[in-house]
């Protein structure tokens, strides 16, 4: 195995490893532009090549020509399933249990009335839903929402810390709803161990996959989870803005129950009842008619993750992030740097963050010399590592920029803080 | 004027009319199959020529080569309020008032849920929800989901015809809900004396323009209405799926209040702020990253639009809806057809129905012939007419192929029923 971190790291030994590599040939299955080192990829996924030509399909022959027949003969509405489907090893799903569809806002608000429902029959003075104050702003903006608009006394408990979780879960916990690798530092929970506390205090856990499916190995059934939702435009790579996905296992399926009952989610759709009754299994997580073109580009960014498994794009995932901590400590020891990201490899995601006192200058400064990461306030420099195409020498380039743009004091530190994006 | 109905109606009298259509030329700007009348675009719309060469460039130029910049680059950030802003004049709405996004069933979720927290707040004791029992499924199910999850008391009220509105829209009434063009007889409501109506009795009035916008003019402001939710793939010919349209009208917009409150929702979305603080006008409406491939080529639809006018479209569906309820009449006048939309033009929208004891089969026969309209049940045929490409002959040769099938009883009677789409 040639992914181990090599004792020599120079221009030359990252080349060396990019040869080396298996994964390497998977680049290919991409369109990067030149002159571009993308360390964004936890922010949007690289275009698969294949995408363009499903686009043209879907716009000029199945849209275009076979126009409102193709809700069936191009399996328009299967989509949401196929996919789903299609994802599932990833996340150790099994199939029937994942639909891809709305974003994932929407999937959590689902979800977390879901499991407040269930909560509700089993155990009515659990009002509280856990989870982190650094988790993504808008799970906890969804999770107030729906608390705020039940008006049955739930209350959001929001921890500093993940050791205030085990005070936190307790006898009148509902739901501990966490994202499971942070958008921000790139930490990563333990999520069959905080599922298995949850479990045995009562609470049910709804985790958010946006930073974990496609960037690390995930089993839900292994972790006994209850609820996952997730996002397919980062290192799932199905295009801007795709529709996101969410998972209910079939043990939960009975009892999922959620107020966004759109016909999508009706048992006979095309009956026109004004009645509403659920569809059995996944297909009631569903809600109105979904985006085709950009729905079914989602299937693009999956097949490449079929000629590959989660193990081998870990094992480079964490070789690519230790080889950019090593040489952003090494190289740039003299500037103000400060590591986010947890050093410990079951603690850390596929990215690694560094502060900087002009972080934003900084990655302002980075950007303009072609490698795209991006900021997060307070002066968080973000960078996202993809196996299936960022190389050895992608991160032996971009830090020799940052390291030359720090040295030379290369950035604007009077510029304003805005989105870097 | 040449669009009054022709006195001679025959083959010839319809190619004449075409010849004389200033809106024909229109139709080029629409890809459509050869040896198919499309009268469907009621429930999926053609496709712009445009849409291929812009989905070509979304996918390959912005997402591919420019990545996380074009949220910025592309202004993908400000697609949903630059397409509401275009839409807005086929509405009677104001720049700013509209936002593409999510779907119908989630924008009617969101208004609907406004709607009653206004009112919570001006008289608590109106509880019900008007509609009418043969309003599109989804909007009775979202507003059924919503209603169920407040459990404040909420009702919704039936109606099983239009004349029992008046009764209905009580002291207890808090919102009237209708979709403006009933998707299924193609019966267009009198917006404005029904916003009157309903205001006189203390109501908000929520429209749906589903089969509207696009379809007959729409003037919201003149009708004082004050929610209005909307459809982009129908007669808008915005893609499969593509999102759909809430509009909120600058007095209510401070008020506008919902549960799902995601972060595009925010006031600022990238302080990551663990609050929530909802966005100053229309973008409060929006809730998570929308699908922007799909939300893209809305655009191309909308800009057929700006050839034309909706008085323009207006005279042309009146006299292609005219032309077919005459030929079926006369010319398949010995079968028992049945004419489901009103003969009243201020009444019909841009669709014609009718029902047949075997409407499912004929309807297979039809569509096997090239003849694509659809089925509803229970019995009805629908054709939609598109004034943007339909032609006066695609009026002619279809009633001439339906007469055809009937005389020869060419159609399967025992076929089984399903979704004809």
């Amino acid at each position: 195995m040639t992914l181990a971190p090599s004792s020599a790291d120079t221009r030359a030994a990252c080349l060396a490893r990019d040869a080396a590599d298996p994964l390497a040939p998977l680049r290919d299955r991409f369109d990067l532009p030149d002159g571009v080192i993308y360390l964004d990829g936890n922010s949007l996924g690289a275009r698969p090549r294949a995408a363009l030509d499903r686009a043209r399909d879907v716009v000029a022959r199945e849209w275009g020509q076979d126009l409102i027949r193709s809700w069936n003969s191009a399996g328009w509405f299967d989509l949401p399933k196929r996919l789903g489907d299609r994802l599932a090893p990833l996340v150790g799903a099994r199939p029937g249990e994942i639909v891809v569809t709305d974003t994932t806002s929407l999937n959590l608000f689902k979800a977390l009335a879901a499991a407040l429902a269930i909560q509700q029959d089993r155990d009515p003075q659990r009002k509280v839903i856990v989870t982190e104050r650094s988790n993504f702003p808008t799970d906890i903006y969804m999770a107030d929402g729906l608390a705020r608009w039940l008006d049955r006394g739930y209350e959001l408990l929001l921890v500093d810390s993940p050791e205030e979780l085990d005070a936190a879960i307790d006898a009148r916990c509902a739901v501990l709803m966490l994202t499971h690798v942070n958008y921000r530092t790139g930490r990563q929970h333990d999520m069959a161990a905080l599922t298995r506390l949850a479990h045995a205090r009562g609470a049910l856990v709804l985790w958010d996959l946006a930073h974990s499916a496609g960037a690390v190995p995930v089993d839900l059934h292994a972790a006994d989870a209850d609820f996952a939702v997730g996002c397919t435009y980062k290192y799932l790579n199905g295009g801007p803005g795709a529709p996101a996905f969410i998972w209910v296992p079939e043990r939960h399926q009975a009892a999922f129950r959620h107020p966004l009952t759109g016909w999508w989610s009706h048992a006979k759709p095309f009956a026109m009842s004004h009645g509403f009754a659920a569809a059995e299994g996944i297909g009631r997580a569903l809600c109105g008619t979904q985006p085709v073109v950009s729905l079914a580009l989602v299937e693009c960014g999956l097949e490449v993750f079929e000629q590959t498994d989660m193990a081998a794009l870990r094992a480079k995932s964490l070789a690519l992030t230790d080889l950019f901590i090593a040489l952003v400590e090494s190289r740039c020891a003299r500037h103000p740097l400060g590591l986010v990201t947890p050093r410990a490899h079951d603690a850390r995601g596929s990215q690694v963050s560094f502060t900087h006192p002009h972080g934003y200058a900084v990655m302002q400064a980075l950007i303009e010399r072609g490698v795209i990461g991006d900021y997060r306030e307070p002066e968080i420099m973000r960078f996202g590592f993809t196996p299936l195409y960022t190389r050895f020498v992608d991160v032996w380039d971009a830090v020799e920029i940052l390291r030359d743009i720090l040295d030379r004091e290369a950035y604007d530190a009077a510029a304003a803080r805005g989105a870097v994006t």
